[in-house]
């Protein structure tokens, strides 16, 4: 019953038969929108600056009228006007005239520059004295040189940050259409999973799955629905699963470490629909199940909570990244291993690791201990080809 | 007027004088939680596992019965009875003897280890074969292994993420302490400023900064509320600041790049309490005002957006994590610079960088261009004691 892939194919298989999931839009406006996903791409209809734009305070002027200019032998300029920041100035400027101008006042036409007004002496009415020669452009942003119009500026799938806003607020865009987020239900099962505020008794198991879970989710840029604690019963599973997969886009049902349950899940998901594979030779997360009910995703995740975690890292998030068509984030790091590890051959095995300096020290044969998760910086993954590494072995730490 | 300091001065003025602001504590579910800073050690106040616990499905024994087994010499050893998960066993397990025991299984009392199920056959009714040595503890998660009692599993300060939820819930912690949030005001000056969904006229500038200080504060985990744009004058500025005053904890008054409209403000601030400097050495933000008004942070920003956000993330930020009581979350990486900058001795210098493999590329000379903001991959600060750094130098590049 078990059809166990490999974790490449695992998630070739996600990608694949899920290729038709695409996020709706939204349209926001760009004061809530904050970790949203840019679902356009952003075009500027204007130039920023609009204008030859000073970037101080001082006199507008041509470049070629200061030069060898100094203290001792300043060029004497003609102030033939001022200009305010928010003017639009027709004054046209001509040889050895200048403007005085303040921050991101437009330049005149005929200037090129400014000189600060710390480097002139401007004590006397009409004339102004410049003790400091400029190349042309200095102390200028030129029109168009930061953003040009009809480019692109933000790319569809851009994670939308402090940043983004600044750029969106710069262009006069108030509002922007953003993926709709995905809807994932999260179900854990088995008859020995209690929920974390009741009275444990010996032997059974906190829910640590739908609050791991539901969060992670979250942080994925998802809504989640809990939909409890399910026991260990082919009506009660199923009544549970059908009601999750009406409402939601991806369910991630839980439990069933023992062979038989794990079984019972899979039949379950096959009389809703379809089951793609039953087992990833991975380690933590073997007894994963992918299906498919309706047009919902279904995962039927370890339950081990390390494990439920890790394949969601591994393989949900792929799946909810690409249909947000969200670019990539992964946060890489290479350093030393500083010790050996062993490794079977054939599968997949996932590491904790902490990370300092440039050395990776990893948490080996640990896959079960929670505390881990807070410890660690991140994870490597080792290779189903290999069987293990090597104390000094360069690896690539995915960073949490 | 101008009382210009250097960044760590800044820094560590804002450090010192503000050094009585504490965040409030608030109480929340866990459910409510992620992205909250914790505000309290959190110990356990039991073991986990509890017992000591199967990794698999198999039989429980005693290691050292197994020794020398294998496929053609199995051990034989008989089956007592069976541990299902999530009951408490009071089987006592003697030489020669094993226990049918399901993943999460308590080890019954006598048995160190646990053979998988596919090690064995047990087509037997009494007897199971190991057909495969196990050393003691082999499959068993120990008990206390992950977390023991009364240790302190996460520390005040953390950053609560997905895998600090799911060692809460292992814990069976439902509520916990964090820091309540701190509240910003966020004021936009100038006469020239619009908001960014009017009618622009020429010269007039958007309301850049009320967005991207907002969604920034928001991003270091503050509630923001804006004040919208008010004009450069004495009495319109003088009430914003003070009901924004008396609505936080730090306020963020940018705007006034013009010397005049500078002084102004920090003349506004000082007559509401003290202004501690007014500029610091460092490019772009230079025109920043620290000062107090009652026990609020009041920070004169600079106009200009890009300097106004870096100021935030050199200068607010570690202020409100210190407020926070919050664990460092800087981001740094290494690498080689691609070109030579020159920079001014005498003030620290924000350039922003793209990072590719081992390479930093400098975005040099163009601090005030805000399409930098999405393009660059973080900055790197030349020190004020440089005049700059040389194609090839390793700099370190504080991510975004």
């Amino acid at each position: 019953m078990l059809k166990v892939v490999s974790s490449e194919d695992a998630l070739n298989m996600v990608k694949t038969q899920f290729d038709f999931l695409k996020a709706e839009k939204e349209n926001v406006s760009i004061s809530n929108c904050l970790g949203r996903i840019l679902f356009e791409d952003i075009f500027s209809v204007e130039n920023i600056p609009a204008f030859n734009r000073s970037t101080v305070d001082g006199y507008a002027l041509r470049a070629s009228n200061t030069f060898g200019s100094s203290e001792s032998s300043p060029a004497q300029l003609r102030v033939i006007g001022e200009v305010l920041m928010g003017e639009k100035t027709e004054i046209e400027l001509y040889e050895d005239e200048c403007v005085k101008i303040s921050t991101g006042g437009m330049l005149p036409s005929g200037a090129d520059s400014v000189v600060m007004v710390e480097n002139t002496d401007c004590s006397f009415l009409e004339y102004c004295l410049v003790q400091k020669a400029v190349s042309p452009f200095e102390n200028v942003t030129k029109k168009g040189d930061d953003i040009k119009e009809k480019d692109i500026v933000l790319k569809k799938g851009k994670i939308i940050t402090s940043r983004e806003i600044g750029i969106l607020a710069a262009l006069g865009i108030n509002r922007i259409s953003v993926a709709k987020k995905i809807k994932v239900g999260i179900i854990s099962t088995g008859d020995e999973i209690v929920p974390i505020d009741s009275e444990k008794q010996f032997g059974q198991i906190r829910d640590i799955n739908t609050h791991i879970l539901s969060s992670l989710v979250k942080e994925l840029g998802c809504d989640s629905t809990e939909y409890g604690i399910i026991k260990d019963d082919y009506d009660s599973i199923l009544t549970a699963l059908k009601t999750a997969v009406n409402e939601n886009d991806i369910v991630l049902i839980s439990g069933g470490s023992s062979a038989g349950i794990r079984d019972m899940t899979a039949d379950i998901i096959s009389s809703l629909g379809e089951v793609y594979f039953h087992g990833i030779a991975i380690k933590p997360g073997k007894p994963t199940i992918l299906g498919k009910a309706q047009n919902t995703v279904v995962f039927g995740l370890p339950g081990h909570p390390m494990a439920a975690y890790f394949v969601t890292l591994k393989f949900v998030k792929p799946l909810i990244d690409s249909i947000l068509c969200k670019e990539s984030t992964e946060r890489l790091f290479n350093g030393q291993l500083t010790q050996n590890i062993s490794s079977n051959h054939g599968r997949e095995e996932i590491v904790c690791v902490k990370i300092s300096g440039d050395k990776v020290q990893p948490y080996f044969g640990k896959s079960g201990v929670i505390s881990l998760l807070s410890k660690s910086d991140g994870y490597i993954i080792i290779d189903r080809n290999l069987e293990g590494l090597r104390q000094g072995d360069e690896v690539q730490v995915f960073l949490f």
